[in-house]
This record gives structure tokens, C-alpha cells and sequence, in this order.
């Protein structure tokens, strides 16, 4: 099969590998509206979400391996090209890069564009001055799992398109809504405009995630308020929340960290949400011992 | 007050810095069964478990902030040095060292120590080939707040005296038992002997996690079995377990991380083990909106 790749770029200092390279920096992503997605996964679910990628770099070793992406990156309309391995360790930001980059255009949407669909919005997560991209990918990865309709990358928090955050969080970054640089209080505000009650969680609440389970009040739409990984929520953002809510520590740790955080929160809200179990399901083959 | 620190230690080539270092090692910390903390957190924990520190270094210009660190280190019998910036640098793991770290005494238990205590094991997790240091750590911390009564670094999996490991965990590698080394097959037997089910968390099992709680499963005692970040746990691995659970995917994601799939599990027995909550505690203030 003939493979829709144009000739070969060796050069780092092609025009082409020196845009996507300055796609690394921020503020160059920010002019430019777009971003790098790295690895067979990560351009798997850019071209799976469609409309995405303007630009293929694949190396001429990992061509055969990818030649279904270039398929489709090529009927998207995009710029396939074929580089050499030094070109692709100058774009990738991995050490061991996988032989296949993306240049992405942005998909956030904007705050008042969350949950605008019919469906509503049932469970959402605002990332309050979430700094490290490694928690911020990983909240993002299991928002997605939870089944949450969108993350709010709020105040100063990580940029979502930074290639850590992208890898982090496995693909979920194309499946579900992302809204970036909102105020943290105009987030709150607008999850709480759109019916969803908002708590905020903090290990310092005097009410527990056990308690908000044991009275049912996890089953209505909700939305989660994380803070900075080291310092937490401060007061005047703790006071924006309809409620304050610790996740109980039942041995010595003093706390748990952001990502475990954010899971335990995330899914005793998907389990209270989700519709009651059948009756004899698989569960039916499991006996105490 | 004259604090119990001896000559300050400028040489990165004097002996008793050139021991500490080689602790950075890991066929090295098996040779002198010491290892490395940290930061005031992890020597603030490894003072509190007490008789594990053998030294403590402190650079000049952090003394007086670690003076209680000091006390406690000196009063438990430990050799106090004082170190210029450049040697805690050159001890340090981490890019900004916080100027003490102290060289610990190692404090695992045999695997038949594990929970042979009157109060019997009712949580537990074997980490069988975990790999990266921060996942591990991440998943003893939560273990711990949790109230896990052991973890198992089991098969191939890292060392819990790593740097990066002993950092994540955030003190709780002091706080509760840790195994290390057993075959998988071993850690997993050993819970079994004790009276525990043994759950393997797997992606692709036909049984949720939603299922063992909906059937009241949840609140036996209970080893977690977790597998390797990348490739999880092979088939002859799962065989060993009494079943296999799957945390449910609501959304889009394929699966969750190690570190939230371990919380979201960890959370769920310690909810169905923990004594019903009493009713009229600090929920009784909350109402539906």
C-alpha cells in the first residue's frame, strides 16, 4: 500500500519541525491555538475525536507500524510527513519517543458551553490552581472514567495542553469537555447555575465523604472543587463551595494525595449516580468464603 | 540552646557522607539495610516510629528551624552532623533539598509477621511488579489512610526504601508493616493463610466493584492484588486470586491509573469495613438543594 507521506524532513531546522517544536512553550501554543499529542494512543484518540489534527510527523521506521493513522490522519486532511528519527527526538518531549507525533488544534470550550446539551451536566470536576500536569492528566483520566461531562482547568491552574498533562491523562483529554483559565470563582459559579451542587474537597471538612454517601446526598449532580497539590483550597475558594467535604482517614496517613483524592471523591459520586445494580448479575457466582 | 551537632561536614569525600550516598543505591541499601529519608515530613515520621535513625544530617542554615529534629534524633541515640549546602545537595535525591535527611535503619517484616498481632488483618495489598517508585509510594500512602494493615512489595516490584517511593508515600512507609521481595504467589498465599479474600483488580473482569459492594462482599477481610502499570496482572497471576474485580468504567477512559485505581478499591473496603455511621453526625446540617 501506498502510504500518503510526503518526503522524508531531516532537518530540525525545517520550517515545518521548528513550529511544531515551539509548541512545547505555552505561550507559543497559546498564539497558535494548537498542541502536540504524542504516542500511537494519543493521536489515536485526537483522530478518533475527529477534526483535530492538522499535522502528522512519523518516523520512516514506525510507518508501516502506524500506516491506519496515516490513513486516517491523511482522509482528515492532514499534513502527513515523514521525519527522521532525530527530528522526531527534537519534537517528542519523551525520552523514548513512540515513532508518531500530532499537531493538534485546541479543544476547549468555553465555560458557558459545559454541559449545554440536552443531557445536562451530572458530575464535573473544577481544578482549583492545580500546578503539576502529572495530577492534573490523571484527575482528567479519571473524570473521564467516572463518566464526568467536563474538567475546568481553573485559576492558575496547569495548562491541559501541556505534553505531560496530555500524557497523563491517556487519550481522556479528546473525550470529554475541557475549559481552561476561568476565574475559580466564575467556575463555581457556573456549575452551580447549571443546578449542580458544588463540594469542594478538603481533608480539613468536619463532614466526610462517608457522610454524604450514608445520606444519599451524592445522587444529585455535583460538582467536585480540588485544590493545589500542596497548599489545598484556601478559605475564600473553600467559601465559594456549597459544602466542604473530607475524604475519612481511616489509619495514620494525614492526608492523601491530589490524584487518589479526586479518585475516591469522583467515583463515590459515579457509584451513587449510576442506576442500582440488577438483580443476578455476575455477582451472583461470588459466595463468602 | 546548644544544640547536639558536631563539626560541620564540608567534604563530599568524607566517610561518612561517601556511606550515605552509596545509599542511593539499591544493592547498596541491601548491604547495609539503611536507606535514605528525606525532608522535616518522612525524619519527622521515621523519629516518630522510633529506634529507626542512625544519623541525621542538617545543613548549618536549617538547624535552628530542625532544633526539635535535632533533640528527638540525638535523645533516640542518633549521630547529628552538621553539612554545608553542598554536601546536602550532593546526599539529597530531590532538586531542592530541604536541608536535613537522615540515614534510617530498614523496617520491613518477614511476610509471617504480617499481622500476627492480636487485632488479625483485615486490609492488606501486594503490589506484584510495580514499577515506578511513585506509584508505589502513592499506593502506601493510600493504603494507609485507608487503614491497611500491610502492604507487600512482592515479585519484581520496586523497592520501597527508593528515594522516589520513601517521597510518595509521605511518612506512611512508616506507619504501617511492609513486605518486600516475597514471589507474588508467596504474598498471596500468606494472605490467604490469614484469613483474607484475595481480590485481584483487573480492567477486564467480568465482576465490578459496584457488584462486591451491592452484595455486601466487601466487608471480609480483604488483600488487594494490584499488577504493573503498563501490562497488569498475567493470567498465572489472576489464577492465584480468589476473584477478579473490575473497577467500572462509566465514561470514555480505557481504564484508570495504578494510584486511582488502588484508591478507588482501598475506599471501597474500608467504607464496607468500617463501623456504620452514627446517625445525627455533622450531616444532619446538610439538605438537599
Amino acid at each position: 500500500m501506498m502510504l500518503p507521506v510526503g518526503a522524508e524532513l531531516t532537518s530540525i531546522r525545517s520550517p515545518r519541525v521548528k513550529a511544531a517544536r515551539q509548541l512545547a512553550k505555552r505561550a507559543l501554543r497559546q498564539r497558535a491555538r494548537e498542541f502536540l499529542a504524542e504516542g500511537p494512543q494519543a493521536v489515536g484518540e485526537a483522530l478518533a475525536a475527529g477534526g483535530v489534527v492538522t499535522q502528522l510527523f512519523v518516523t520512516a521506521a514506525a510507518q508501516a507500524r502506524y500506516a491506519s493513522l496515516i490513513g486516517l490522519a491523511a482522509g482528515q486532511g492532514a499534513d502527513v510527513h515523514a521525519v527522521s528519527g532525530e527530528v522526531m527526538t527534537e519534537l517528542a518531549q519523551t525520552i523514548t519517543p513512540q515513532g508518531v507525533l500530532a499537531v493538534c488544534q485546541f479543544i476547549d470550550v468555553r465555560l458557558d458551553q459545559l454541559g449545554a446539551g440536552s443531557a445536562g451536566l451530572a458530575l464535573a470536576v473544577i481544578l482549583a490552581n492545580v500546578r503539576d500536569p502529572g495530577n492534573a492528566g490523571t484527575v482528567l483520566r479519571t473524570a473521564d472514567a467516572a463518566g464526568a461531562g467536563g474538567v475546568i482547568f481553573a485559576g492558575s491552574s496547569v495548562d491541559p495542553y501541556n505534553s505531560k498533562c496530555v500524557r497523563a491523562s491517556a487519550g481522556s483529554l479528546f473525550h470529554l469537555p475541557v475549559v481552561t483559565g476561568p476565574p475559580v470563582a466564575d467556575a463555581v459559579r457556573a456549575l452551580r447555575e447549571r443546578g449542580l451542587r458544588v463540594l469542594a474537597a478538603d481533608g480539613g471538612a468536619g463532614t466526610t465523604l462517608d457522610d454524604l454517601q450514608s445520606a444519599g446526598l451524592l445522587r444529585q449532580p455535583t460538582g467536585w472543587l480540588f485544590g493545589n497539590e500542596a497548599w489545598g483550597l484556601p478559605s475564600d475558594v473553600l467559601d465559594l463551595a456549597d459544602d466542604a467535604v473530607a475524604v475519612p482517614i481511616y489509619g495514620r496517613a494525614e492526608s492523601l494525595n491530589l490524584a487518589a483524592a479526586a479518585a475516591v471523591c469522583l467515583y463515590a459520586s459515579a457509584r451513587a449516580q449510576a442506576p442500582p445494580a440488577r438483580a443476578g448479575g455476575p455477582v451472583a457466582n461470588l459466595t463468602e468464603r
